[in-house]
C-alpha cells in the first residue's frame, strides 16, 4: 500500500513539534510519504472531555519539563511561550491554502510556525504573524492574510477537524498509517515497524 | 548516584504490565535496583481530575487495541479482562507485605498478579484470589490474606500512594531516578538514557 502516511497535529501542540521534526525522514525511508494534516485539537478534546496538557494538577508541571528535556534530547531550539496554548486557527488555514499551491513550500511554512513558536516563543495566533511566516517560504503575505479569511478555508479545517476525529484522532500528534493509528511523538519507532512490516 | 530506581504503578494498568517487563532488565544492566511501588491510581487521579483510560470516548477504543499490539510486540500474554478496571488494594497491600520479607520473590508475586490479570482475563481484585498467587511464591496463602487486612499494610499502601503524588507521580506507569520522573511504558528509553549518562 502507498497511500500517503498522515501526520494530525495542532499548531499548539509541543509533542507535534517534536514528531514533526522527524516524521518526513522517518516515512521517506520506507519509500511513502506524509500529508499534513493541521487540526483544532480542541474540537477533538470536546468529544474526549479533555483539557490542555498545562491546566491539569502535576501532569502540567510534568510536561513543562518533558518539553524542555525532549528540545535537549532532540537538539531542538525551544523557549516555552508566555502565551500557551493559543487558537491556531490562521496557522492551520493558511497551512491548507500553502499546501494546495505546494506541499514542500507548505511543510517548510508549518515547521516555521512549530519553530517561531515554540524555538522562538513568539506567538502565532494573529493572521499578521501567519502571514510574515508565510512570507519566508514564497507566499504573499497579504494573501496568506486573506486565506485566513476565506471561506474555503475556514470551511477546510473544520472539515478536516471533522474527519480526523471520524476516523478516531483524539490527541496531538496522530499518525494514521494504512488505517492504523498511533498516538503521541513516543509512537515513531512503531510507525516505523508497521511501515517496515507492511502491518503485523 | 546508586539509589534504588523508583517504579510506581498500579496493577490495573495495562501500560504498568508492558513497562514490568522490562524494567528490572534493562535497570540492572546500570547496575542499579528497582524498587516496585504499587500504588492507588484513582488516588493520583483525583490529584488530576483523571479517569480511567478506557471511559474516555475515541481514546478509550484507542487503548484496548493499543494494549493488543503492545502485547504482540513484547510477545507477552494478552487477554483483556471483562472486569476493568479493577480495585487493586488486596494486591498491593500484599505485595509490600511480601517486600519486607523477600524483595525478589514479591517482585514474582507482582509479576503472577500482572499475567494473571492481563494474560489470561482473571479478575485479581479478591483477596482469595491474590492469596492464591502469593501461595505460587513461597508465601502462605492465608497469611498473605490475613496481610489484606492488616492495619499496617492498609497504612503502607495509603502512604507509599500519597508520597508518590507528592512526587508528581500522576500516571501508571510512572518512574523516577535520582528525583527525575519518567511517565509512561513508552519512556524506558528515556529512563536508559539518564541512566547511562547519569543525568544530562
Amino acid at each position: 500500500m502507498t497511500d500517503p502516511v498522515e501526520f494530525y497535529f495542532d499548531f499548539s501542540s509541543p509533542y507535534a513539534y517534536f514528531a514533526a521534526h522527524k516524521i518526513d525522514d522517518m516515512v521517506e525511508g520506507f519509500g511513502r510519504t506524509v500529508d499534513w494534516k493541521p487540526m483544532m485539537l480542541g474540537a477533538a478534546m470536546k468529544v474526549t472531555s479533555g483539557l490542555p496538557l498545562v491546566k491539569y494538577p502535576l501532569k502540567g508541571d510534568y510536561c513543562r519539563a518533558d518539553w524542555d528535556r525532549l528540545a535537549r534530547f532532540q537538539e531542538l531550539p525551544w523557549s516555552m511561550p508566555e502565551n500557551f496554548p493559543i487558537a491556531t486557527l490562521a496557522a492551520a488555514r493558511v497551512f491548507y491554502w500553502a499546501w494546495d499551491q505546494d506541499h514542500a513550500k507548505a511543510k517548510a511554512f508549518g515547521w516555521d510556525c512549530f519553530t517561531t513558536f515554540f524555538g522562538k516563543g513568539i506567538d502565532i495566533s494573529s493572521r499578521e504573524q501567519i502571514g510574515e511566516i508565510a512570507s519566508r517560504h514564497g507566499f504573499s503575505a497579504d494573501d496568506a492574510i486573506a486565506a485566513t479569511n476565506d471561506d474555503v478555508y475556514k470551511a477546510r479545517v473544520k472539515d478536516e477537524t471533522e474527519a480526523a476525529v471520524e476516523k478516531g484522532v483524539f490527541g496531538s500528534p496522530f499518525v494514521i498509517v494504512d488505517g492504523e493509528g498511533f498516538w503521541g511523538a513516543d509512537r515513531l519507532w512503531m510507525v516505523k515497524r508497521w511501515l517496515r512490516a507492511g502491518g503485523w
